[in-house]
Parts: structure tokens; sequence; C-alpha cells
């Protein structure tokens, strides 16, 4: 039995993907959208990310089976409590956000008397807002799903099978192992990219459009995570902070020890390190996870031919 | 007046690249090539990468008018050494090394009675070895050049057409600048993204298979350029030891500051922060050094159709 009616609340990159998403792969299923902007909803509804874009977020609840959070962490709390009172009481409620432990504490508490399943679809683009949103986004992409320990099997089944409907493979896990592999997979490499990116535009010796212009040397890599929405990603690292500060720490400990090998001129260990990392990159490109043309396909030279 | 007679020493992707873009944009000059590998020197004369493929370098560079030594840094001397007694007096000596006083100092002390002026095309893939080389490697990059102070302008000159005619757009400064500039936008950036890969992949609460199957979250993007080629980068950090350690330095603190932003829960550094480095990536885009499509355009989605 799937969703009939889908509330999203929030119509930027990820609600107003999930709503363009289900009008193609679940068209039988009617859509309704808030967003707290209203430039974003009177955008929302020129491009019909959902069915109907509505005033308020209690009205876009008020029939719905499912209702999705698509707000920065952060706002969870606040948004769930606006449609408290209009919420069918069969309602499911999930989310997309980034960290799970704190989100699923957030909503829980907010509609105590609701099934909450929190999710977090692993896609995205450095592009946020209500024209960011594109159907196909979840394609091939892994949607974690994070149930508490008691779980109502089949409001848990249908909602892997919307998200397998989206295009994503589901896999099930603790909003803790959850907030712990994301702190290494996203979390921390975001905030590496914010940071270099930071240390390149305040240099004096260096201007800023020098960087701009040898960019290509590596730089620009970083640039795109670090154009990604700074609302959501400041809730990110203040929801998951335990896990981001671990992982940092591990990143810490092992860039001082590349940097000790560079100092003393430890050709060695800097070559083993370097080849080690290859292998990762190979795998993820094996498992679909990433493109495989050099530059990821970028520009317009002939690479499709390089071979 | 163009040079005639090319000889490309290291057939990777950038003397791959050399060659491949002559024959298409300077197709009256010959080229002669070698590579130290003897598989490398088969598949280079497979893909017909140069003319000739020699079975040493001072073959290649028996009738050159300019030699473009294409080996990592720390094989310059060596290299250089090689062709020296072959090498006609009045033959140009270049290369296309990302750190350019070591390289410099190395190419002047092997061929101290050639005129030598060091150049570094910024283009590049993850790629390397003979396949990864293709002719529109250098459309629309930088190539700075580094010519000594005091340098013949007329050999100036025709070492800036060579590149321009390879389509790269030519900048001249010091080799000390030089340094300075690529530390920052490249030599960091693939010192960092070769740490998190090896951060990640040691970690013993979140397995590999996980790291890889959620990639996309950011991690994959820094996967990219810590695939490149061991030997070079082992030869970039040493070869510019000083100016990577300075800007490491400047990274460590303000990744400090970030991290004490999150363990005190200061949203609104974090969010300052986050705010600034988005304008960095839309100068990029504007400048032409980057894809402005959403993930690079990389993937199958429908992201083209984005607006």
């Amino acid at each position: 039995m799937s969703f009939a009616r889908i509330a999203i609340i929030g119509l930027g990159l990820q609600g107003g993907s999930i709503g363009l998403a289900v009008r193609e792969f679940l068209p039988q299923a009617r859509t309704t959208g808030y967003d707290v902007s209203p430039d974003h909803r009177a955008r929302a509804a020129e491009r019909r990310l959902v069915d109907s874009v509505c005033d308020t977020a209690a009205e876009a609840v008020r029939e719905a089976d499912l209702v999705i959070f698509c707000v920065p962490p952060g706002a969870m709390a606040m948004a769930a409590e606006t449609v408290r009172e209009a919420l069918p009481a069969d309602a499911l409620v999930s989310d997309v956000g980034s960290s799970k432990q704190a989100i699923a504490k957030a909503l829980g508490e907010a509609l105590p008397d609701h099934v909450v399943i929190p999710a977090h679809p692993v896609a995205g683009t450095e592009n946020s807002g209500p024209d960011a949103g594109f159907a196909h986004l979840f394609r091939n992409r892994w949607c974690i799903v994070t149930p508490p320990a008691r779980v109502d099997m089949v409001r848990l089944s249908q909602l892997v099978s919307f998200w397998e409907a989206l295009g994503a493979n589901v896999e099930i896990m603790t909003a803790e192992h959850h907030d712990l592999v994301l702190a290494v997979t996203s979390h921390l490499p975001h905030l590496i990219a914010y940071t270099i990116v930071g240390t390149a535009s305040d240099l004096e010796d260096v201007t800023q459009g020098e960087v701009i212009k040898y960019s290509a040397g590596g730089f620009r890599d970083f640039t795109r995570i670090a154009a990604s929405d700074p609302t959501m990603w400041r809730d990110v690292f203040l929801s998951n902070k335990e896990a981001v500060l671990t992982m940092l720490q591990r990143f810490s400990e092992d860039l001082t020890a590349l940097q000790r090998a560079i100092r003393v001129g430890d050709g060695d260990t800097l070559f083993q390190h370097f080849t080690r990392t290859r292998a990762i990159r190979r795998s993820i490109i094996e498992e679909g996870q990433d493109d495989s043309r050099p530059d990821f396909g970028r520009g317009d030279h002939d690479s499709a031919k390089n071979s």
C-alpha cells in the first residue's frame, strides 16, 4: 500500500526533487507543499514542484498520509510544531536531513503521538532553493533510513518502497551509525572544503584573482561543495557535533603525519600513502557512485575519446 | 618563427597531450618522444602520441629545436643529464613541472650551456600514463611561464606562441611567485585530498565499503584528485616544500577556528564563513575554469533541464 497524499515541507533542492520525482514515478499520488519563503512558494508553483503549493504548513499536511520535512536540521523542530494540530493521526512522519540522531529527537519531541521514521537520501548538488530540484536526483543513489528500535514494520516497508520508487537504493541502519558514517563521507569533506576555500581567499601574498585563475590545478574541486547551502551546513555541523569532531581529530593526526614527511623529506611515506588512496577511487567508480570520465566529463574537451 | 622539431621526454598525460596537440594545432612541426618505460613507449607508438618514439632520450633530442621535459619533478635532473651530449646547442629547454624554482635549478645545472625557460600548464586530469593524454587538454587553461631574470626575449616569445597555439592562455611570473600560487591552488588541495581519503580508509568503526557506498555526500569529490600519480605528487611536495608548509600552516589555523566554532556551538561564525566561500565558486565559473552544471554535469541525470 503506497502513499496517496504526500506533504513536503520545504521546497528546496531535496523537497523540490521529491515533488518532481513523485509526479514522474508515483503519478497516482497527490503532493502538497509549503516553504517558509513566499518567493520560494511562488517559484515552486511556477515550476510545479508539487501539485498544490499551500500558504501554510498546516494546510499542506491536513490530508497527508506521509509528511516529509525537507528543511535544515535546525528548523526541523519548529516546522514539526507548526503542523502538529493539523497532521492526521495516522500520517507517517519522515525527513531528509543530513544528521539523524538530533533530528529524530527533535521530530519525536515535537510530534510525540506520531510514527516518525527519519531518512536521508545521500544525493545532492551544490545548488539549493526551488530552482535546484530535478526528478532524477535520487536515481542510483543511496537513501539511508534510520528507524527507531521499536518500529512498525509495515510503515517501515512503506517508506522503503517509496524511496525505491523514486530510484534510490535503500539501506537501513541506526541513527547513531548513520551519523558516524556521514561524518566521514560528507560532513568532514564539506568542513575541509569550506576551510580551504576560506584560507585561499584570505592570503595576502596570492591574490583572489590568482586563486580563481589557476583553480584548475585542484582547488576548483573543493569550491563545488563549498558552495553548498550555508544555513543547512551550519545546522549539520551543530547537530552532528560529536561525530564531526571525532573525525576531524583523526584527519588532523593524519595531516600532521604527512606534514612531517614533507618537512623531513620522507618521500617513501608520501609515495606509499598516495598509492593507497588510488584504490578507493577505483572502487567508487566501480560501484557507480561517480563518473569515470577524466575530470568527471566536465568541460568541453574530447576526453570521451581518451583511450 | 615557430619550432620545427619538438622532442618530448616523458609520454604520460602531459607529454602525450602535447604530442597530440602539436599534431592537431601545429601540423608542420615534427615530434619525437621518449619514455623511460618500454611499455609506455610501445603504447605511445600505438596511440601515435608523437611522430617518432625513440629508444633513447638522446636519440629523441638529436635534431630538436625545442625539448620539453614531461617527467616528475624529481626525475628532471637525470632526464636532462641523459640528453646533454646529444642536444643541439641552440635548442630551447623547457618543461611542464608543477613546481618551478627547484626544476629551474635542476635543469640549469644539468644543461648549463642551454637556454632554459620553465613552464607549467595548469591543466590535468586524475589519469596518468600514455593512455591519459588528449589533444585538447590545454584549451582555455592557463600556462604559466617562469623565465629567468635575464632571458632572451625572442626565445621567450617563441615559447609563449607555442603554448598559445596549443590552446592555452599564457601568463608570465617569477618561479618564486608561481610556487606560492600553486601551493594554494593545487598542492595544498592535493595534500588534503590525499589525507582525507587515507583517513576514511583507516577507520575501524566505519567500513571502507560504507565510505565507498555513501561517497556521493561529498567525499567522492576528494577521491578524484587523490587518484593522481603518486610519483609526481611525492616529487611536487618535496620540491615545493617551503611554500606547501606555509600554506598548510594557514589552513590548519583556519580549520582550528572552525573546529572551535563547532565545539562551542557558534553558528554565526560557521554561517558567515560558509556564505563567503560561495562567491569564489561563482567567480571560477564566470572565468570559465569550471563547469556550472550541478555536479559538473557528472552522472546521467537530467540536470541540464535544471532551471
